[in-house]
């Protein structure tokens, strides 16, 4: 007998994955170039040469014992090393090796640290719009997952539905900047509104309310857009970080969680995340992928593609008349759909070969998400689409 | 507040990682050649040729995208049916691309196979000895874990121990053939006995008893030791599988589970088992492995250095008096020790930095386990230690 719960998780693909299996048929049909297809946030700029030249010269090597070997299950030291004394030397704290912990991406880290602090009847706080997975996630680690609307004049914080949400048995809040789908960087007075709040429930509450920074966008800003180390305004985070987005490596699987010096019980929580990790059968992260990291902790992507992607479609969209907050991080349009709900008008968008992601999953029925990981001139041939769209509300 | 149970598992370092780690330290003190460690199933050959080329080639191309992207949760199309292909060719049997579903290493692949199983009350039965990781890796996807003793003459099964153990809420059985740490290879008379028994309670109960088959060592077997492919013999089995001892990647953490076409309810638990991975952050097994394996499927292993090893260690320790079962397979020597328990004998031998890892967390107080993942001239070294503790039997 199998477990049913299980099954339904196993069984529903993802709207996004829909979506995208559609793009790949109908481009058979009605080829490549007449469809539109904005649906997934798969890097679509190279890995940077030091990257690509990291892996070159590791599988080069005669040894492949050095490469190949399990690591520690937190990961090589010299890796963890690299990567604590980058992080040590742009936040200007004392971040050692011992405070980071290799995974196979941002997700297992951040189900590692959902289930180390699950509790009976504990809750997590989630800020929609949210990275879908964070509900499963959440729930399957034994939470309450509970879902929290963001301020949508700006997809920041809206703290009397923050407030409103806590309770005794909230542990967590899960912090999604650079946000996927929204685009928005939380701003330092949002950060600092954040700390003051958790502070004052920490104290009435007395036990400390974490906050879980999932950072996969954290490099990708523009605009000057800055991404403050949230420990320094509010020391009980913890940072969940990928490779994928910032290295163009969605496939190689690694990222790790950090929980730093000044976190309460950081020791025991770090422990607990990596104990939760072992019985997912995590052994190691990728060495290899380790190895790349080590030699590139601090290389910077090259942006321009994605910028030049968000302007565009900001620019056009927006003279359309189509709503939308001008995204300062992370590769995606979060846009409100002009007439009807955002599934109604993606489901008319793809009569017509246009794939836009429909809010639903995310927690917001009114808006869709456009991927700027896409090619410039697809963009360009998409906007008559848009703009027919948008003039024909009823 | 922090899960204390999670703390537990994260916080106590493995009996194996820590003689490893005191091997590493006492070398600082009387030199890496006094210390004898056989404590770890680290593989000490270099990968195979083809493998570090298929690893050199991938990482050459230009396109990156191509090599680093996500794949489909369940692997690459490509990957997913060369390794079907492989299989099927070996077996006879219809497996396709649809049954396979690559993880990150043999781990997370029984851990998504037992979560898919675990109902209200289910257990699951390991067969002492078995890896140690089966117990937490059971008790925390939600089963009672049961174990069995193997027939301790041959390390096969113990029909009537393992009678004994089954009830109505038997969801599974695990098996580990070639064995770690028995080495023993399950001949086809123990499977067809199993079969036999399973099918009689399946019958009695009303409900299929899975066998999962954990085989990371199914290409490690000597003498022409022949690994049966179990579905033949017995249609409910799933097989786990890990590229980290064939291929010497220990570290790259890839490896798959397969449901065969022949298994009752095989797609439901197939999507079961997807469903479980993802919700313990699985997104895809890191993409460039998944090409090298696909490069690579019918690769084989050159087994030498091990097989040397084997039978000195073989040869010698029962010349001096210890018992051992000729092993097969895997890349271990499980030896009864001379006197005391395992526990006692191996700290004994701790004493004179012969570092050998007592059966305990498999489940086995007499027995200890030798890596025979080590260099030759160390064995060498180590005889005379072997050669005094047994002299000093009181």
């Amino acid at each position: 007998m199998i477990n049913e719960s299980m099954y339904q998780l196993g069984s529903k693909p993802s709207c996004i994955r829909e979506l995208f299996m559609f793009g790949l048929e109908r481009a058979k049909t009605v080829g490549k170039e007449n469809v539109y297809d904005f649906s997934i946030g798969n890097p679509s700029v190279p890995a940077p040469l030091r990257v690509v030249e990291a892996f070159k010269e590791m599988t080069a090597r005669g040894d492949t014992l050095e490469i190949h070997s399990y690591t520690p299950a937190p990961g090589d030291p010299y890796a963890r090393s690299a990567v604590a004394a980058n992080l040590a030397l742009r936040t200007n704290t004392p971040i050692g090796m011992e405070h980071i912990f290799f995974t196979c991406g941002a997700a297992p880290a951040l189900v590692s640290v959902l289930r180390a602090l699950a509790l009976p009847g504990s809750e997590v706080i989630g800020i929609t719009p949210y990275f879908p997975e964070y509900r499963p996630f959440t729930e399957c680690a034994g939470h309450k997952f509970v879902a929290c609307p963001a301020d949508y004049d700006q997809f920041q914080i809206n703290f009397e539905a923050l407030e409103a949400c806590i309770t005794p048995n909230t542990q967590a809040v899960i912090i999604n900047s650079p946000n996927n789908p929204s685009g928005a960087v939380y701003t330092k007075e949002t950060l600092e509104k954040l700390a003051q709040l958790l502070r004052r429930k920490n104290e009435e509450y007395g036990h400390p309310i974490y906050v879980i920074a999932d950072e996969p966008y954290r490099e990708l800003t523009y605009d000057g857009a800055y991404v403050h180390y949230i420990p320094e305004i509010y020391p009980n985070t913890i940072i969940c970080y990928s490779y994928s987005k910032v290295f163009s490596l969605p496939g190689e699987r690694i990222g790790y969680f950090c929980v730093p010096p000044c976190c309460t019980d950081g020791k025991k929580l770090f422990a607990a995340a990596a104990g939760a990790a072992r019985i997912m059968g995590h052994v190691c992260a990728p060495s290899l992928q380790q190895m790349v990291v080590r030699a590139c902790a601090e290389v910077k992507p090259d942006l321009s593609v994605y910028d030049k992607n968000r302007k565009v479609l900001y620019e056009m969209l927006t003279r359309y008349g189509y709503h939308c907050v001008y995204p300062k991080g992370a590769f995606y349009l979060f846009v409100k759909a002009p007439y009807g709900t955002a599934k109604e008008f993606s489901d008319k968008a793809k009569e017509r070969d246009l794939l836009i992601v429909p809010g639903d999953d995310f927690g917001c029925l009114e808006y869709f998400r456009l991927s700027t990981c896409v090619s410039y001139n697809m963009i360009l041939r998409s906007l008559p689409v848009f703009e027919q769209l948008i003039a024909e509300k009823p």
